[in-house]
């Protein structure tokens, strides 16, 4: 290895262990934290903020990058690693320090806003903070540049080479097709119910029940660890991953399938390849393919017939007497009912990608300054009556329900979809080399689908972009189909129409 | 306030909060951190250590601290934070890179032969590896120098301004009176029994009664929390003070008492000045400081009657049927039971100073090169059958039995004997000042005794170096004679001499 490679390795593997600190101390804060140790995290976050944006902006690493971009002759890694170092760096050094200081600032102030707004249904008293996210959030997207539109610039961040007119095109087919599958399944007459898992379920046996699961789906509990936070997440890589969930002893769904969601994201980061991922292209694809995984096992295997013919009579066993007059019918219609609602976390795999798409429509109008602030909420209740039929009766449940747009996190929904569609395609695939999937699922071998998960997607890093990692899986680029044939063939069949 | 003011607090309290991310990231290591997360818990801890380095040796800072320096007017507390953040500052640029990692190889692999020795009981096998420690421990100590003994050198980065002579007078006077004491109590005919203690004491019980304990003594557990760990120790400081314990369902004293001692260790970084925690001198005084404060509440306090005749009847009431036939004084006794031992960790009150006294006698022999590695179990041998009566069987309970020597801890030892020298001199100020001690302690009214700890002590963080603080607060240079007086007293009493 020449003294460059292994200088430009040197200072990106340092950032990544860097970057595993700062991620640790989120964990910390949402996990363990006691409630006064929050300004001193605030203070040690800050810290390291400054030390990571002082490395990676380390003028020594730009000459790396240049020099090594330069090399003809080098390994598809290599060329992979100077991509996203360079990605990471450009980024870096592109946004002054002055726009992230007021991003930092305009969001803390936002959010604590949104609070207030949210709390007493008051849209108004959020429109300044949101108007000063997205002047900020304009200016980083134009400081970022790239040669596409502001919102390509944004959603570069979370989904490489993804970009907003393609977004709008596999989009629209989406919702179009999704529009129509939920009024048939609306005026069917075989409409299954909910009132089965929401009877009690005592916690304990909930928590033992989904250590088995997530055991079985392959989640290695010597490299990570499972606990309660309020809003559940994955945290980590490699041999420290760590899950969290949240139980609600009269819904059985909460924990149970987000327990799986969140195993699928850990099973990502545990698969990937032991000797890259400190590596700048040896980690995790993209949002849209980390989601592609934790929706893959929380709705494709979790939601599936052949998944509850193995665990319902554990489940049953479980928890005694609960379900006995439940049958197995009953129960799969029972996890599957689908229902317009207002609320996004609530949704079902059908609604759920409307209410993402309306999302990405928003505030893809809104960088575009097509859509004012003061017009959100109004333009909201629009789509969300023209996608789902129903009309939110305040802001509380409409417009003012999530926290991402206070948070800064503009181009950041759409990876919630694609992450079902690339999930539909990764499925296709999996089902290509393994025929006999639904009958392996059925007998509980769950071992296999993780290791062609493991081959396949996981131990690829971001090798490739996530789109031509797509192409490379399943042979074709992305595209709405896969989602609209898994759906319909599902729900079709549930609603029996 | 100056520019060169503002910029040596904006540099010393960014090096502080890095200080607090590598401790959490210790806590996490010792209580949560799953089996395989250690290798990047190593990468990420050097990256740490690497940046701090950097920001403690930044050139800038010793400008400031010279700067400083040379200003006559100013505040006690500004003067403190410059010594301190001298004493740090030159410590790091004297001691060279090299040195450094020196050290730590040396000690990486003196603690992994250290394991294996223990295990075996071959202290020769061990040998070439202490003598490693020792080479890269004398050349550090000649590094920082600073005019005294390379023991003194050693010495003040624990206890700052405590000398090896010093130590010598003070520490050879205790051992002679103690080893008096010992065979005094040896020789009586009354002897209280360990047995009350060694019953079957379920584990959720002691978790209940050590939280009502601690939190009688005012342990915030707003800003901290209880876990458990292999070995005990309280990590973080103000508003973030965790500490852990270990629980044994057949000895009752090694929850009560260490999770008492861990809390006396809590309440002092949960005490600092809130307004100074983050300043060089506003942190905590010195290792025996420290550690006086957790004697201070497991022994004066928690060892003592008072304490029982308030909590002996609610102790009976949490393990019920247990103690039903165990009179108070019996079990005051039990818990105050004086046996010579080969093992330091598990020593009573009075044959602990005279573990420490004699790894202390020895270490400064070995620094001294007065004492060579090859003739150390005999050495140890030889004072453990002159201070306690008794010789271990195997260097496994001897001379092995310590982690602190692999890992290079030279010069730490001390700080253990101090703090309950310590200890024992502030309990007398203590009682100068509130009078009817006992009375309170008996009424469980514990909060004016954290007050008194709170204002004297913890407030003071390390404006004053250790030996002024303590003539400071009660009025006399450091002496052997409070612990004496303390130890003759109480155990008179319980041996009936």
């Amino acid at each position: 290895m020449s003294d460059t490679v292994q200088r430009f390795y040197e200072k990106c593997r340092f950032i990544h262990d860097l970057n595993e600190v700062q991620q640790l101390m989120e964990w910390d804060q949402q996990v363990m934290m006691p409630r006064k140790g929050s300004d001193q995290r605030g203070y040690q976050q800050a810290a390291l903020a400054a030390v990571a944006h002082a490395k990676l902006t380390d003028p020594e690493v730009g000459d790396l990058i240049a020099e090594l971009s330069q090399k003809k002759d080098t390994s598809v890694d290599l060329a992979a690693d100077v991509r996203e170092a360079k990605r990471a760096y450009d980024r870096a050094v592109k946004v002054p320090a002055r726009l992230v200081t007021e991003r930092a600032r305009v969001c803390s102030l936002a959010q604590v806003a949104w609070e207030g707004a949210k709390g007493a249904n008051d849209f108004a008293s959020f429109r300044p903070h949101l108007e000063a996210v997205l002047k900020v959030t304009r200016e980083i997207a134009h400081a970022v540049g790239g040669g596409g539109s502001a919102y390509d610039a944004l959603l570069d961040e979370y989904e490489p080479g993804m970009t907003e007119a393609s977004l709008k095109v596999t989009f629209g087919d989406l919702r179009d097709r999704l529009v129509k599958l939920l009024g048939k399944l609306q005026g069917s007459s075989h409409k299954p119910s909910q009132a089965p898992v929401k009877r009690h379920f005592p916690k304990d046996a909930q928590v033992a029940f989904g250590l088995k699961v997530i055991a079985d789906m392959g989640y290695d509990m010597q490299a990570g660890r499972l606990d309660v936070s309020a809003h559940p997440f994955t945290n980590g890589t490699m041999g420290d991953v760590r899950i969290t969930t949240r139980y609600s002893e009269d819904f059985l769904n909460m924990a149970l399938f987000g327990t799986m969601h969140e195993a699928g994201h850990a099973l990502y980061e545990q698969g990937l390849d032991p000797e890259r991922y400190r590596d700048p292209a040896g980690g995790f694809c993209s949002m849209g393919i980390h989601e592609s995984q934790s929706r893959f096992w929380e709705n494709m295997i979790g939601r599936s017939r052949p998944f509850w013919k193995r665990y319902y009579p554990e489940l049953r066993k479980a928890f005694p007497g609960v379900l006995d007059d439940v049958t197995e019918d009953a129960f799969y219609g029972a996890i599957n009912v689908v229902q317009p609602s207002l609320v996004r976390v609530e949704a079902d795999e059908v609604t759920y990608n409307l209410h993402i798409i309306l999302r990405f429509e928003l505030e893809s109008a809104l960088l575009a300054d097509q859509l004012q602030a003061e017009d959100l909420p109004a333009a909201w209740n629009e789509k969300v009556k023209s996608f789902l039929g129903i009309v939110p009766p305040t802001d509380r449940e409409g417009v003012l329900q999530d926290v991402h747009w206070s948070a800064g996190l503009f181009g950041y929904f759409p990876t919630y979809a694609l992450g079902n569609l690339y999930a539909a395609q990764f499925a296709e695939a999996l089902r290509r080399d393994l025929p006999d999937l639904d009958a392996r699922v059925a007998a509980g071998e769950l071992k296999d689908i993780k290791a062609w998960l493991n081959k396949n997607i996981h131990h690829q890093g971001r090798r490739y972009l996530a789109q031509d990692l797509c192409a490379k899986v399943t042979g074709k680029p992305l595209s709405a189909d896969p989602a609209d044939r898994y759906l319909t063939a599902k729900f079709s069949e549930v609603y029996g129409i």
